[in-house]
């Protein structure tokens, strides 16, 4: 029998505890052996609830009982859950994982403790929920260098930008409906902050590149500021708008950006349409292959979590080797980070921003005769940053381009 | 030092030696060890190239070094790769192939024999060329029950399709477009038939039930009916006609099937055009996921061998489970393989088709008078097949819908 605790009982824990009970014929399969919720750790008690006598408040019960073979955190937050699964991971626990915050701040750390207690550290479901992203990007290209990661990677914002292409929605409006829906936060800062993706994106790029991508030194922008008229002009240049947590290896230095980005009618990141997500790795070798599924909901991040489970009950007391070493990653300067961009610009100022960048086209709107729309050529960040700041009244919004 | 030799030095085989040369600082970690190739078999000598030293025209001399630890099966065709494979398993050395047609007919027999040896059978790049497909279904799903799998498998097919789909090609003209790229054999049989795509979607199948999905037993139909026409209707339909490998889950038992299908554009096999591939694999808990990119090319099929070889790296001693029992699958029968089609009807005898099966709807193109296109009702093949027998003469084509 393999024992598992499941430290919190909310949405994505009673999920994990659900397909291990719906699918216990397949997972006895391929673990071998039967797989058991033994406890589960929460504040709350669950009177009702098939699990009930499962249900403990003390994390020393679990921490004490050497039955306990395996660890589910799906507490969230930082704090306790970061401190859990430390103990445990000292205990020789395996612990699988669906926190991204406490992957991307201490995943190098926690990974290192698993290693010398003879115990696996996964976060499958951190990124991408239900998707296998992790693991391809780990095992199965295991031929390839990896040039560069390119993903939609937060489900709530990518409902709500194909909902403003779709319907021609502005931004307020589409934020109500899918907090109204259950897609959306009370607090959606998080979501249309980027801040979600941020931590996915780190974490990805950290295992892509074998070092830590600090999510602190990765430039965050989130869709806040996109409305209806910015779709207007991504349909005249055959784009959608997307919001993209992308990261390429330049020369063993990592560039990497969360913000919102055209994204062209070829590229297959453009049919990712809703609450999915879409993830594309690029191998030296291979080109681009993409990962699509639901990229959250309760059964597709637990679906993740269970397959660390299997992962975990097969290696038992070996460590599953994980290629994210402890150091830090260094990142390209802003000089040599350049994109596209597509500026909006007040029309009696283009000649005073074409002096200043180069302007492959522009592109007008009906409805918008006082801006016109610019492409600029490759310029880098410091450049465009410099020309915002310098014309700040004359630009009226700008997105990149993939 | 590990020790690779290669059966067969062609597009495939001389891929998988140029990424072990370029990525060897990559495979070197991966593998704790140096990878280095040993040996190369074929009929031909390659004067003048880097590793010309290295060819060998008897397998014995293979066979009989007890340094080697993984053969790479390249070869192409049945009869002396099958032998050879066997063969050097028997001898405990692992085998990784691209070689779909040696997969779809002694599968399970190798991986017995690779068993009983204690070294693995591994056919990644039998399947999706470069995109990781294999190991996600037997590894990063682990927590799911597989209740389908739903594929464009060939890009041969799948480029002739996006071009008629697109530019409103005639078949003759794009397969010769194809020939001229490269993109399809003088001899085309194989892909547009699809009996290449059978063989995928029968190995696809096998690993997802667990028992022998037999390909001879998957009904299978080519793309060589499809033309013009049947685009102009897929487009008034809102879809495109894909060649597919379909199977199902059905309480056990196995519906497979490969045929043009019309793909409606939610779908997100939609956006899969020209030459990639694209698989839909669908887990009863975390619903659909896709996997695309390259299904064929040099580099990417090399890129699944060589994934295959650091797996087997790291797994030196041991067999790599693989969930395809020597079983046979029980399949679904005819009566109980309901589809709705698209059917193109004689105008005159639309009424006796609709007496015969439900329809749903009717669509009209300006250009072909003489005749209408109708939705069907869900119908049994049988029932189907049985109406079209009868009415040879009032059908002008059909494609079933996904």
């Amino acid at each position: 029998m393999i024992h598992v605790a499941l430290l919190g009982y909310g949405t994505v824990g009673s999920g994990v505890a659900e397909i291990i009970e719906k699918n216990c014929k397949e997972l006895s399969e391929r673990c071998s052996d039967e797989v058991e919720v033994k406890y589960i750790l929460d504040l709350r008690d669950f009177p009702g609830d098939p699990n009930e006598n499962k249900v403990v408040h003390d994390i020393s019960i679990i921490e004490n009982d050497p039955e306990i073979d395996i660890a589910v955190e799906a507490m969230g937050g930082i704090g306790k859950a970061y401190e859990f699964t430390k103990a445990l991971l000292s205990r020789s626990v395996s612990v699988c994982t669906s926190n991204k915050a406490v992957v991307a701040e201490y995943g190098v750390e926690l990974l290192k403790i698993a290693k010398e207690n003879h115990c696996s550290y996964l976060f499958e479901a951190s990124v991408g929920g239900g998707i296998p992203i992790l693991r391809p990007l780990k095992d199965c290209l295991g031929a390839e260098r990896i040039e560069g990661i390119t993903g939609i990677l937060n489900g709530t914002t990518n409902y709500m930008l194909t909902k403003m292409d779709e319907e021609g929605c502005e931004y307020d409006a589409v934020l109500k409906e899918a907090q109204a829906k259950g897609y959306a936060e009370q607090n959606p800062e998080a979501d249309v902050c980027g801040h979600d993706a941020c931590r996915k994106i780190a974490i990805l790029s950290s295992l892509a590149m074998g070092k830590t991508v600090n999510y602190k030194n990765v430039h965050t922008e989130g869709i806040t500021n996109i409305g209806k008229n910015d779709f207007e002009y991504a349909k005249k240049l055959n784009c959608s708008i997307k919001l993209l947590g992308l990261s390429r290896d330049i020369d063993g230095k990592c560039l990497a950006i969360v913000a919102p980005f055209m994204v062209s009618k070829d590229s297959p990141l453009y049919g990712v349409r809703g609450v999915f997500n879409g993830i594309m790795v690029k191998g030296n070798m291979v080109g681009d292959t993409l990962f699509y599924g639901q990229g959250a909901g309760k059964l597709a991040t637990a679906s993740a979590i269970v397959s660390d489970i299997v992962e975990c009950a097969n290696n038992k007391g070996k460590t599953i080797e994980c290629p994210w070493k402890d150091e830090d990653v260094e990142f390209v300067p802003d000089e040599k980070k350049k994109f596209e961009y597509f500026i909006r610009v007040k029309r009696e100022d283009l000649n005073k921003i074409s002096e200043c960048i180069g302007v492959k086209d522009t592109v007008s709107i009906d409805s918008l005769n006082d801006e016109i729309g610019v492409v600029s050529e490759k310029v880098s960040e410091v450049k465009f940053y410099e020309m915002k700041n310098r014309f700040e009244g004359s630009i009226v919004n700008f997105v990149r381009f993939l």
